[in-house]
């Protein structure tokens, strides 16, 4: 096969390049690295063009650039839209590197580094594949390229720079790498994604902090009551309690739940490595049903009162706490963000006063197993690693994929090829050099299958 | 009558040597003061050796001295031991002082300053009336003060000090002027003290925070965990649910409770003061019997996860709170302590574990209103103020009045000459002429009323 001919004989150059692209700090979260936002756009722009792209443009939105390309070969034929992201997580805490986040080093089989996996060694495997169908004469689709660099901050300038410019967009579908596979062995596709509504509440009492002696157990104490508020949202089964919570949630069939269930789960291993005595959540469940398919209900943090060394003797005048839910389809995140908030307030004890803000939100998103291009998917991912990849339901967010569907009414298929102890977002980033080439090698086979398919 | 002529003759000088003592800046809560504690304890020495004491001393500690002083005027009479405090709050925030907290000004018929009231303008009134008493040859009983500097800060070295000096302690009753009043024309005696059980609480689930997207839904969070827990701990009616927490508390008879009932008592400015909707507590009781005669449980501070701006999806590793219970007789704080703890771990879901730790505790007290001492009390406030006094049971703690009953013995009354507008502990402490004239005029009167029911 030429194609694998060229990657091994192109390898060592592929990396250098890599390295090139990881050696930019390009942090979105931090304004100091503006400069290098644009630096990374453009030489991702210079490395498509040389790949073979006819046309490739930094383009600006209202935050960090997208960097855009094409190479249309026969309007007639299907077009691949690649989406990855250009930019990085912070680096701290930046004592517990053991080698420099911006100086990546090959040790032990892994390319470390910031952004090795997430995302600019998923998305460069995408370049050289590309770079590997021109050369060999092989692209048998359309290619187009969209790298943002604001993934890592919530994609806030992407959704209307999608919108401004559907029609150049246009694609049969939109191909993704920023995700795992449950392991070599275990070759898997994400084909869910939870959704999320993210809320913020405040419950306050008196109009300043109170001596608890003295007004203790004649006024409704704050961080009492939202204890009990946020005790009410969920009850003993692992329900939640929210009227009209579940209403739009898809149930899955039998032989659904059996196939869910039937893939490889060690919980011995899964309680091991958080270090709990025990899983818990709603019963009737499985672990992986109650993190994939189900929705979820979390205090990501609660504040009030005095927190620090010793004692005060207060009745808190206010209490606070982030509440997040993670939403499977078709429930929807702006129906969810009301329901919570309308509840929350009709429980709300009399003696005080609550207010609810909606934070964040995002749709959950499903890519239908029967797609053609999931299955070229799962054809190509047979032929590099030897099994069928397993469809896999994670219960992380990725709020773009349906904002690309809403937007641009394209389909996504997640095909990642990182793994989990890649310790994306964490000091020691790393990426295994298998997983780049033989990515590199899938997206190829994926471009057949596809093509083939349609 | 001799006395009040010698107290009309000398107001000026009583004055200006309180201000004397206000302009010492000891505070016991900052190191940086240390010399300052030393100061005021001789100040005082000499003050009360002036002022008619046959011995006078200030006494070493583990901590701060104490003031001890005395005149024995007749072993077969009875002993008054005066218990009192000269260290100080803080003062900060600074800012919000209108005059200069350490010297005392006089503005609209009242003392400004650090101190003012608590505890050095209520204390000083003692020296003063002892001081009349004996230059107008009409000292009744025998006199022994007790003057530490520690009270603000827990008192610690005092129980300690008082059980090593026990016998010289000796007394028929301890006189405290360290509370307050309901208001001039509501006089009143504090004869009820809740106690307190403080406690930390710390629910752990992961060994470190999850992806609250990968894991929400199939990991017990701690900060939902804790919220139910708290929740639990106080039922629908306001009653706690802690096994044998209530089997000590001494429930007031029917009579106790229509007494109890009759202090006249506000409760649409109860509520507006604090700007609540509505009190709130124990089904069946009154707003003054539940911070007066029942125990109460207040979260005094709550933490865990993510509590700054904007979103984090985490499930946060642990949660946390303080917890703290104030008990009336019979309650004993580390039976509660104990009973606490069992039951807070035994409520814990499989999935996380629990850490409870006792902060701090201190006994109810009760002064029985039968006893001759409250009974002299109350006959000097009568004829000082117009009206009988209201026994008073404040829902605050004085850990240390329990302690002189369980180490000494000695029963102590506490007639506190305070308002509620003096705004002790906070910016601009301030304390009525009024209240300290008439204070020195009804100690001098308890002392002939208590030598008569001797």
């Amino acid at each position: 096969m030429k194609q694998q001919a060229y990657i091994d004989a192109n390898k060592e150059r592929f990396l250098d390049e890599l390295f090139d692209l990881l050696r930019i700090p390009s942090i979105s979260a931090q304004s100091a690295h503006k400069p290098d936002m644009v630096r990374c756009a453009e030489w991702l722009r210079e490395s498509l063009l040389k790949a073979g792209a006819e046309r490739a443009e930094v383009m600006p939105t209202e935050g960090n650039p997208v960097v855009y390309a094409e190479r249309i070969i026969d309007p007639a034929k299907p077009t691949v839209l690649v989406y990855g992201h250009y930019d990085v997580m912070p680096v701290d805490p930046r004592e517990e590197w053991r080698t420099e986040p911006f100086e990546p080093v090959v040790k032990d089989g892994r390319i470390w580094g910031r952004g090795a996996d997430d995302d600019k060694g998923q998305l460069y495997m995408h370049a050289k594949a590309f770079e590997t169908m021109v050369a060999t004469e092989t692209l048998p689709c359309n290619v187009k390229f969209m790298l943002e660099g604001e993934e890592e901050i919530g994609s806030a300038s992407l959704y209307k720079w999608c919108a401004d410019h559907k029609e150049m967009l246009a694609a049969d579908v939109i191909l993704v790498s920023d995700t795992s596979m449950l392991g070599m062995e275990t070759p898997s596709i994400t084909c869910g994604l939870r959704g999320i509504a993210y809320m913020q509440v405040e419950v306050q009492g008196p109009n300043k902090d109170l001596h608890s002696g003295l007004f203790g157990g004649a006024v409704a104490n704050p961080a009492n009551v939202l204890s009990k508020m946020i005790a009410s949202l969920v009850d003993e089964n692992g329900h939640i309690t929210i009227p009209g919570f579940y209403d739009d949630v898809r149930l899955l069939t039998d032989e659904e739940r059996t196939a869910f269930n039937s893939a490889p789960f060690d919980i011995e291993r899964y309680k091991q490595n958080i270090n709990i005595p025990d899983v818990a959540g709603e019963e009737g469940y499985s672990t992986m049903e109650r993190t994939g398919v189900r929705p979820s209900l979390d205090v990501n943090g609660i504040w009030g009162g005095y927190t620090d060394e010793g004692t005060k003797t207060i009745i808190p005048a206010k209490a606070s706490a982030k509440i997040s839910m993670r939403l499977v389809p078709n429930q929807d995140h702006e129906t969810i963000s009301r329901l919570f908030s309308e509840h929350f307030k009709a429980i709300a004890p009399a003696g005080v006063t609550v207010k609810v803000e909606a934070l964040h939100g995002g749709a959950p998103y499903v890519t239908p197993t029967d797609l053609p291009a999931y299955k070229a998917a799962e054809k190509a991912v047979e032929d590099t690693f030897g099994k069928k990849p397993l469809p896999f339901y994670s219960g992380g967010s990725i709020p773009i994929i349906s904002g690309f569907e809403k937007i641009l009414g394209i389909k996504s298929v997640l095909m990642g090829f990182g793994l989990d102890i890649d310790a994306i977002h964490s000091p020691n980033e790393s990426y295994g050099l298998e997983n780049f080439y033989k990515g590199i090698s899938t997206i190829v086979k994926f471009y057949q299958y596809f093509a083939e398919s349609k």
